[in-house]
């Protein structure tokens, strides 16, 4: 039996559009799984990819519950015991959107635009994850075989900080057993500048609700002796930051563990110009920590951002109400050595700290999600150096990521394996935001690099 | 012809159950001027009172057009050009209500529970204007006649700061002239202290966008680096205050008439106890400038309340976005003689000059209202003093209304009559909140003294 990555990578290549409208399919299944009213739909989306693992025939394929969402494993074994097995990990679930949020066409109605996919999870992480089914598949389809064993868990849950897969993994140590983990769900600047990721932020994600009255109040009748929760909460968040833009929470950066000047240098090669920056966001001017680099703000450095806000009245219209309550929802971006708990801790104890006697606060965990860091001198690392220069056509830079995908910390202590984090997507491919998309080319070189990837791994 | 006022007000005592049927009816249209989506059932409520109104056997009866919602008016004037006149004004239009802001009941199907009708506008302002619907109707159906003559300007667009009543009022100022206004949409602390308002405040209402990212961005991807737009709010309205709570805005408290001694003793009369408050409201600690009195914070000084906030996502679950866009309602009570317009563009030029290069920012008026003060020594106040002491069993203290009736600064500049305010609310009536509701031992003593007061009004 010859097993030929050429032959893999021209057969994807014929089959390019196929791949899209199956993509397609999947992409229009709302799997939202911070939402239960989407339960339905997530389960759906676990279905439609196991099915799809069934028809290319791989074995062992289960839509496998847990306490949440379910996990989708399968597993392709035919290289034998003598070769080495690759974990392919990735999600299926994605982030909402809403027409209303500024989407061009239905966020759940994939279209192609410019040679770009458009839809929610188009990039993150359903169009990513499915690269390295199409590879398997393209390999089974020219050769019936691959150089190595894969095996697949897709999960439906990382958009809520996977808060049931470290249990699922610690209880499925022996199948999910393997050599070497690969994750594409990150991205690269440019189409010409792939990135191997080698570190990922944590987070602790929480909410907090003021309250005052006990009703919402006429502001003309009770206004001026009545602390406005909406007041209290804007004070309160206020001095969660320095006017350095730092944040102010006692101990926060205690733990965070100081870039070298190495570690500096490597992330300069990837630097984000002002220009650049103001250039993919929108914003008008860039802002935060400016003792350290654009760049090192987004991936080496912990945050703290507001994700939602609300209080009082929204409609249209004046309404002229005292609201009886004001929320938030903070997150903080952690990098290694944070401990999400401790830092939950600090934020809500501070919080509790500063709230004034006038109104009443709560300070609730939605997730968590640890920080990682990974040595980019383990042989799966390099060897997806080489896989790039091969497949993708580019030597391919490690960076930090400022995201965070908190399996991955797992996967490193629980499974004692190296986190090989190819992302096939692009900085401003607009994941979590609307309008969400995903290059055709990237889809197409992102197959081609992980069918050469197989082969890297085989020949270690 | 014999006119008796205790025929009136006995007939008003046996018509109470029917009087309170007819109420509901009118309760049951959910006039919320503030939302176009209800336009129609504002205008449905306009034409049911004037059908009622009609029923009574009121003259010229009409349902005008203005730029907004319609006027409704009716008139009888069978006392005759040697007695006085009276111009009743009310509102038929009410704020937003919802079963998810907390109501117990519907608030579009009144109901009765424990002598007290439950419904949006129970208090504010149908309930309160019907009193005078009534106590014509007593006369009528009695004596055949009213010791005066009596007109009705009933607007549908005070909860949204009356826009097009003052050119409504210029363009008919024959049709419209009294000798005196009288108006029920204010209240008094218990029931047996009746207050005459001789002062309302103003208000300049506003609302405030901070835009930054042109889309909503991954709080991973760019957070650090992007000054969160929620953030850069919360940011500028907490620099609206001082430490001290009192308002920041330079030029703020420029034109505030400064109390006198003798004005500070009158609203003595009715200081309000840190406990009374707290019992009223719900709230755990009174706050505000602590160099005036609680009555005095909220009625004789000016304020400005957050009435609410929006940014980002507040559904269920985490999103970890930095929002595009941060938004704040925020209006201002204002007292003698602040000028609204003046106050808007002080705030406005305030809030650009602290907005930082970051984000962008845009300021725009909602409404704006005339802040009054009334001389509680001319003879039509000191008749309505006299009717509550006969029609309502106690006397009346003159007190300063926190609140906000835009319109009766115009009466008393356009039409050059005094405005005698007689609020047949209870503090505590929750209007404007939810399970706003009505004492119905408050509308019955209400329609007495009304009853009382055209008497005296006809003695002068």
């Amino acid at each position: 039996m010859t097993i030929s990555s050429q032959e893999a990578r021209a057969f994807s290549r014929t089959q390019g559009a196929r791949f899209v409208e199956e993509l397609f399919a999947f992409l229009r299944i709302p799997s939202l799984s911070g939402d239960p009213a989407y339960a339905p739909d997530v389960r759906r989306a676990a279905e439609w990819l196991a099915e799809h693992m069934q028809g290319l025939g791989l074995a062992q394929v289960q839509v496998m519950e847990t306490a949440g969402h379910p996990v989708v494993y399968g597993e392709w074994l035919g290289a034998g015991p003598d070769k080495p097995t690759v974990l392919v990990y990735g999600h299926y679930d994605v982030v909402p959107a809403e027409m209303s949020d500024g989407w061009q066409t239905p966020p759940f109605e994939p279209v192609e635009r410019a040679g770009r996919i458009y839809a929610r999870g188009a990039t993150d992480d359903k169009g990513q994850l499915f690269i390295h089914v199409k590879a398997l598949e393209a390999y089974l389809k020219t050769s019936g075989a691959a150089p190595i064993n894969v095996k697949f868990l897709i999960e439906g849950e990382e958009e809520v900080s996977s808060p049931n897969l470290r249990p699922f993994i610690e209880a499925h140590l022996d199948l999910l057993k393997a050599d070497v983990c690969v994750i594409s769900d990150s991205s690269m600047r440019t189409i010409d500048e792939p990135a191997i990721t080698h570190s990922l932020r944590g987070m602790t994600y929480l909410e907090i609700e003021v309250s005052g009255p006990t009703d919402d109040l006429h502001s003309g009748f009770w206004g001026g002796a009545t602390h406005n929760p909406a007041l209290a909460l804007i004070e309160i968040l206020g001095k969660l930051y320095h006017p350095d833009n730092t944040i102010a929470v006692p101990g926060f950066y205690d733990d965070v563990v100081s870039l070298t000047d190495e570690e500096r240098a490597m992330i300069a090669k990837t630097d984000l110009s002002e220009a650049q920056f103001k250039q993919s966001t929108g914003v008008p001017a860039v802002w935060g920590d400016r003792t350290y680099t654009i760049r090192e703000r987004v991936s080496a450095r912990p945050t703290l951002d507001i994700n939602g806000l609300w209080s009082g009245w929204s409609g249209p219209g004046p309404k002229t109400i005292i609201p009886a309550k004001a929320s938030a929802k903070l997150s903080s971006r952690l990098v290694a050595n944070q401990n999400p708990h401790k830092i939950y801790e600090q934020i809500k104890t501070y919080i509790e700290s500063i709230t004034p006697p006038t109104v009443k606060v709560s300070v609730k965990l939605l997730t968590t999600g640890e920080p990682a860091l990974i040595d980019f001198n383990l042989p799966a690392m390099q060897a997806a150096a080489r896989a790039y220069e091969k497949g993708w056509g580019a030597t391919p830079v490690f960076t930090r990521g400022g995201g965070s995908i908190p399996v991955v910390a797992d996967f490193v202590t629980l499974m004692e394996i190296p986190v090989v984090m190819m992302g096939y997507g692009l900085d401003d491919d607009g994941l979590h935001a609307p309008n969400e998309s995903y290059s055709i080319e990237m889809f197409q070189r992102g197959i081609e690099t992980a069918i050469v990837y197989l082969e890297e791994l085989a020949a270690l």
